[in-house]
């Protein structure tokens, strides 16, 4: 149950067929054995042992491929390095994985350097001098890990607290490797597969292990642009690539697209958020010979528990009125949904999405704690709260923390933000819970306006009482002056709004 | 990775999907459950605990589809026996693998009950009080046991020495399985599975697993009968089933063929022995709308290695000439030829055929040594001899053991043995290596003739001599009055052959 195992068998079987093809680069299975034998080779020169930590700060390239599976061969574990991150984060990364080789390519030379040399724990590699490590060192033994032995570290964030590293192991990726083989068509003869989310993302990264195990064609592009990204599915032939909706509606509303030959694509999937119906009609009719299907997950399920098969992405017949939940469990995937004291719940009710398999993480980094707050009885618990229906499709409602038990009514923030999205003069808003006598919690939104515009937050109660249940509209809204509060990716922080107004509470934040 | 998962993942999205179909009993994949948690009760009733074997004496049935899995949920072991075997083979192997439970369909319910008697180790079950079982026992929780947890010990002879049984974890069945839904479509909204080979072999009951962890559907027939099979595939919409060749050859040949509605059918697998090509071309002919693939393997391997997938079933353009080999590796298989020292050999040489990968057995039931003698260096040393040509593709040429070695050339018993099967007056023959002080050892036949037929061994040598290579033809060939000694399974037994020749030789048997 080794991941460079597929490296082996395609170039056995497909010796000559291309492995990789990034920019006028090109490299057929067998070369791409040998030059990872060679990097793997170079990597042992370097200090890398059992276990051993090889970090990658770098845009997608052929040589993240490579980087990945000559880790591996190296006997080594792979940590992708977040190129979007501030210096400080990917300083308190290195301080925490404590890689022994941070490789940089030359956009990210600058600050790699800088982090080693403030760290002082690792040596830092150029990929301007990739084909010198490749030619310089003779091809070494693959190391052979495998099963339980830990692949991966990959560090994410979310909206609190500093990143964890999330630790995956082989068997974690042969697991959604295999199911990805079943599901995304890899195994055909003709596949080829475009890279084009970012490698330092699991969502990227994984597939890398699928389309390798499968003996398909890796296509890679630095980021998206798209007309870059149709030429490339024209020059490559690809069959199935994976995007996220927001690159999928510059595509399809891209005024080239009938220029470029696209009639090789079969499969496009997709995730991060479920896709707007309006945006996946025009898909449908843009793209006619083109399938669909929607992937839900996470970095700590390697990265994937749900998926909405093509069949579907209908908006008629039986198998229509799906195309709004995450889909259903995939192979080996046990999802259930538990209340807080870890009960099942029965369908349509909502609760904690809850998931079991052989893709669920080993834990947390160096956090036991925090491993155990999320692995609980065999269960990995996802913080989203959502329900099954009685055909176990998910329906996903909201971040479990921002939930809101008002009167013994359950109110999801996002639904209730959705609305208030809806009133022209709303800039951006967070509804979160604030304590209540009566109620328990109370709905409080907290908006920005839109420059010139007057609007005052009885006004937006009114608007959002209109359309959704009263329990559900907030019983105060605050009209800011300043931005909200916000992640490096973006997002609000819920958090540190709801910070104010627990703290004198004896309940205390929760 | 546990092998009942697919059980409640079924439940879950497909609860009103056939699951289990036989004669004029059909469950749902919600009932489906319920029964085998309630069998599962029964089992634990009856003392089962985690790691406790539990033997089936049956022909296949819905029945026993329900065994394999109520087994595993009350934490035991599945123990299939063969009912072809001797009383005195089943009960060795009842000594040797010490099941608490033996369960007897009524074809087998005397046979079963004198095993019981006389090793007293197993308390007796009968599929008559099948319902009983189910009804009688509230569900139980799933054991839940996974990974390298014993699944499985299924008894394998061969032609020397007593059965051995063969320990399959979860993560071997897992592994096969999911190769199986990728290169076999069981993901397919409408795949139905017909069982017709039997579940207590390996290569029947690994199929259970693929099906279930697909959540497809199985239907069940407890043996072939053309004409029943046909209908069954009429009935049930037969998407997929699994033949041996000879039992393609009536079924193309069954003069009932057309009546029988079978266009549901897509895939046709096969194994144990290559299809020789008359028989493949008249079934393809005959079944048009049908896709063929060849599995090869072994219980040890749970059970397939290698696969010749349906693209290279013909006989023209650049995928011809693959029909007679076995296929290349499938998914995480790492297929290697060896010679005597374990060293790798290049393409086109013969040597050993060996295995590694998640799909290689745990070693043999209380039989360390021999267990250690094919178990070595990570691979599983399959006793068959092999070359694999450029791309990987796997060609077969001899049990390594009867492989002869004379004058530094290797010859293949069974290449010689076809040659002699061509001469008319050749009612069975064996062609075995002895000892040679001018060749090491040299080519020797032995031969029962037809009645009537008069023929020498020097007419037979000179018959091989004009038609293969003159090393390979037997330097020797005599004349026997007496069928010639056979395995249970009717396999010539050539080291009872060979033993007299080699008996007085200092090197010993070989």
């Amino acid at each position: 149950m080794q991941l460079t195992q597929g490296v082996h068998r395609a170039a056995l079987i497909h010796p000559a067929r291309t492995a990789l093809a990034c920019q006028d680069r090109e490299y057929t299975w067998a070369q791409f054995r040998d030059r990872v034998a060679r990097l793997a080779g170079a990597f042992r020169a370097h200090g890398i042992g059992s276990g051993d930590r090889i970090a990658m700060l770098a845009h997608n390239s052929d040589r993240y491929v490579e980087y990945y599976f000559a880790t591996l061969w190296a006997g080594g574990v792979i940590l992708p390095l977040n190129s979007r991150w501030s210096p400080a984060e990917i300083e308190a990364c290195i301080r925490d994985a404590e890689p022994r080789l941070v490789i940089a390519d030359e956009q990210h030379a600058e600050l790699a350097q800088a982090v080693c040399r403030a760290t002082g724990v690792a040596t830092l590699l150029s990929t301007a001098d990739w084909e010198g490590y490749v030619h310089g060192s003779a091809p070494v033994p693959d190391a052979l890990r495998s099963g339980e032995d830990l692949a991966a570290l990959f560090y994410t964030g979310g909206t609190t607290g500093r990143a964890k590293g999330v630790m995956l192991c082989h068997r974690n990726f042969f697991t959604n490797s295999m199911m990805h083989i079943a599901n995304l068509g890899l195994g055909d003869e003709d596949a080829v597969h475009l890279h084009v989310s970012p490698m330092f993302h699991v969502a990227g990264g994984a597939r890398l292990f699928s389309v390798t195990m499968a003996g398909a064609t890796h296509a890679v592009l630095p980021n998206f642009e798209p007309e870059a990204f149709l030429a490339a599915i024209e020059r490559h032939r690809v069959t199935v690539t994976v995007v996220v909706p927001t690159v999928l509606n510059r595509l399809v509303n891209h005024e080239h697209l009938d220029r470029y030959d696209i009639s090789s694509l079969k499969l496009l999937s997709y995730g991060a958020s479920p896709m707007p119906e309006t945006l996946l009609r025009r898909a449908m009719d843009r793209l006619p010979g083109v399938s669909f299907l929607q992937s839900y997950g996470m970095t700590e399920l390697s990265p994937v528990a749900t998926m909405l098969m093509p069949r579907y992405h209908t908006f008629e017949g039986p198998d229509a009125g799906f195309t709004r939940s995450a889909g259903q469990p995939v192979f080996n995937a046990d999802v259930a949904i538990k209340d807080a004291n870890g009960h099942e719940l029965p369908p349509g009710v909502v609760g904690e999405v809850c998931v079991r398999g052989p893709m669920v993480m080993q834990g947390y980094w160096r956090a036991p704690e925090l491993s155990a707050q999320v692995l609980r009885n065999g269960y990995m618990h996802t913080g989203d709260a959502g329900y099954l229906d009685e055909r176990g499709f998910l329906f996903l409602v909201d971040r479990v923390k921002d939930m809101i038990i008002t009167g013994g009514e359950n109110v999801y923030s996002v639904e209730v933000e959705n609305v208030l999205y809806q009133h022209p003069a709303v800039h951006e808003c967070a509804v979160i819970g604030i304590p209540s006598d009566a109620w328990g919690e109370a709905v409080h939104g907290i908006v920005t306006v839109k420059a010139g515009v007057d609007v005052t937050g009885d006004d937006l109660i009114a608007f959002v009482r209109e359309r959704i249940a009263h329990f559900k509209a907030p019983k105060s809204v605050e009209i800011r002056k300043h931005e909200l509060p916000k992640s490096g990716a973006g997002k609000i922080l819920k958090s540190e709004l709801k910070a104010p107004f627990w703290r004198a509470e004896k309940r205390g934040i929760h």
